[in-house]
């Protein structure tokens, strides 16, 4: 049984996975907002402990930047922890076990293609589009790695060089300043979106108190991409636009990716994938606009087919199904 | 000794490599111009004879497309050649030799990371910019091919989504559509480039008669992309700015490149990139304006290393160096 891993700026979760993939259980912990290193870890070790009788590896996925394969993570999301040892400290908890870390967004491409809409692909790229846009790049059956551990960077692909919004890695006009939850969620309120789960009483108790204009919309918990992709599902000619926006972008980078790397597949999960049509559809316009080479013609691009718990399935594959996931000579 | 043949639509050549990469001897012979397929095949034919008796292997770069790795050729500038079976014609010619074929634009991409540029690289693209834009991508130590043998294709990166000029792939914003010496060239001259070729009496002789205007130029062979990179090398300010425009185009397709697949070095041959500083300075300021995310920091681009032959030893490095360019279990 392998204890697998998920680290991110909102949740921690945990779970205990059997060899065939199954999530046989599974917890989840807020991550302590504006806490340092050893909070952060003291929240991690008590999540993973009731689960740590029955482990026979580890497997963990984490938001990056972090080195690889040495696993000393500095999460964009989680400013506590800066070159964090995360999988030494591990491995110091687990004497003689393997510890396997990676990107979580590499993780969440790993499980589609072991588990998920990706079975079957020699060459894919798994998104993820959420707050972040990120990716994995699976060529010949095999993750690809990169250099240092951080290939399948999609979100930074350029689709807008010229007058492109400006992107948190301090670049303009990559595929993430446009596509993310939050950039999108903010444009749409620019055009007048009004979000269905501010202006519909029943479901306003979750967002808290709706207050005026897009400043407070912002701050709305309710205002997030999935909102967006629900209200443009619903109809929301407002929605619709910004699915249509993002869509465009996705598409544009889904052609140079498939050009380059002359894929078959792409995944997309994450909260933006659920707009379906809205989103898909302007989606397989650009890219069927700019994805001309006939080797091309053959990509699909689906939705995600594993849920929640991909994270922990995919952190998992790094040991369960290592051959095809793990190149690293360290265990 | 490896019997190694280069075939693009000018001129074809074949030369016989020894196993340090050395080019023993060479040949090469212009391509017949709207030939049906078996003139084309006896051109070919002829070159090699001389130098078949030493043959243990044939390893062959063509323009594409093919399939990979049956090598049914169909290269864009050899209409004659649609559907050829160049693979098996060349073993049919080579009983009971190895026999391997790929892109052209790859064997240029391998004969920099084996000999060239690209020594030592883990992950890198090797480019050529020249009639087109094309490359080959080595990631871990080794040939990508893609699905279908077409990985590399950064001439088909988009870089300029909204307006760019129409490929010849279909598609529009293409890099190849911006940087290719045809349509870099064609866009000088709009811009009022008056070619040093042909303004220069010494050299005119060589592009023939000067005639007036565009139309005349773009039929001039003085006309190139390594006659523009020339000029501006020389200072001449329209074909600076035409270096610019392709600098800068290269520089966003790389950008993406190396974000989505963790790169740390990019070799760029082809007529174009004699430029110089002309060419590489704005290609600089592109990438670092794109190539944000620190791990991109470490990227270099620099000029291919070898010259004309590097068709020739990146075909014969296929076999001499199949471990690490030769994934097919096809021979």
């Amino acid at each position: 049984m392998i204890l697998a891993i998920d680290v991110g700026g909102t949740k921690m979760a945990a779970g205990l996975v059997a060899p065939d993939g199954a999530v046989i259980t599974s917890r989840r912990a807020a991550t302590p907002q504006n806490a340092d290193a050893e909070t952060l870890w003291h929240t991690l070790a008590t999540l993973i402990d009731p689960l740590s009788a029955r482990a026979e590896g580890v497997g963990v996925g984490c938001g990056g930047p972090m080195t690889w394969p040495d696993g000393e993570v500095s999460p964009l999301n989680i400013p506590g922890w800066r070159g964090f040892p995360l999988r030494a400290r591990l491995a110091g908890r687990f004497p003689g076990l393997p510890v396997r870390l990676h990107n979580d967004a590499i993780c969440l491409a790993i499980a589609e293609h072991w588990q998920g809409a990706g079975q079957g692909s020699a060459d894919m790229l798994g998104m993820v589009v959420s707050t972040g846009v990120g990716g994995g790049l699976i060529l010949g059956g095999r993750l690809v790695n990169g250099g240092t551990g951080n290939a399948g960077h999609i979100g930074h692909v350029v689709v807008e060089p010229d007058g492109g919004p400006r992107c948190g890695c301090g670049g303009h006009g990559c595929l993430e300043a446009i596509a993310r939850g939050p950039a999108l969620t903010a444009w749409a309120l620019t055009q007048g979106w009004t979000p269905a789960a501010v202006s519909e009483p029943m479901e306003a108790s979750e967002g808290g108190e709706a207050s005026e204009g897009p400043a407070a919309y912002l701050e709305d918990r309710a205002v997030t991409g999935r909102a967006l992709a629900a209200d443009a599902l619903a109809g929301d000619p407002m929605a619709v636009l910004a699915m249509r926006r993002a869509g465009r972008a996705l598409g544009i980078a889904i052609a140079s990716a498939t050009h380059l790397c002359d894929l078959d597949l792409v995944t997309i999960g994450g909260g933006l994938s659920q707009a379906g049509e809205p989103l898909f559809g302007p989606l397989e316009e650009a890219l069927r606009d700019h994805a001309r080479m006939g080797f091309a013609r053959r990509l699909k691009v689906v939705p995600a087919a594993l849920g929640q718990e991909a994270g922990l399935v995919g952190a998992a594959a790094l040991l369960l199904a290592g051959g095809a996931y793990w190149t690293s000579s360290r265990d």
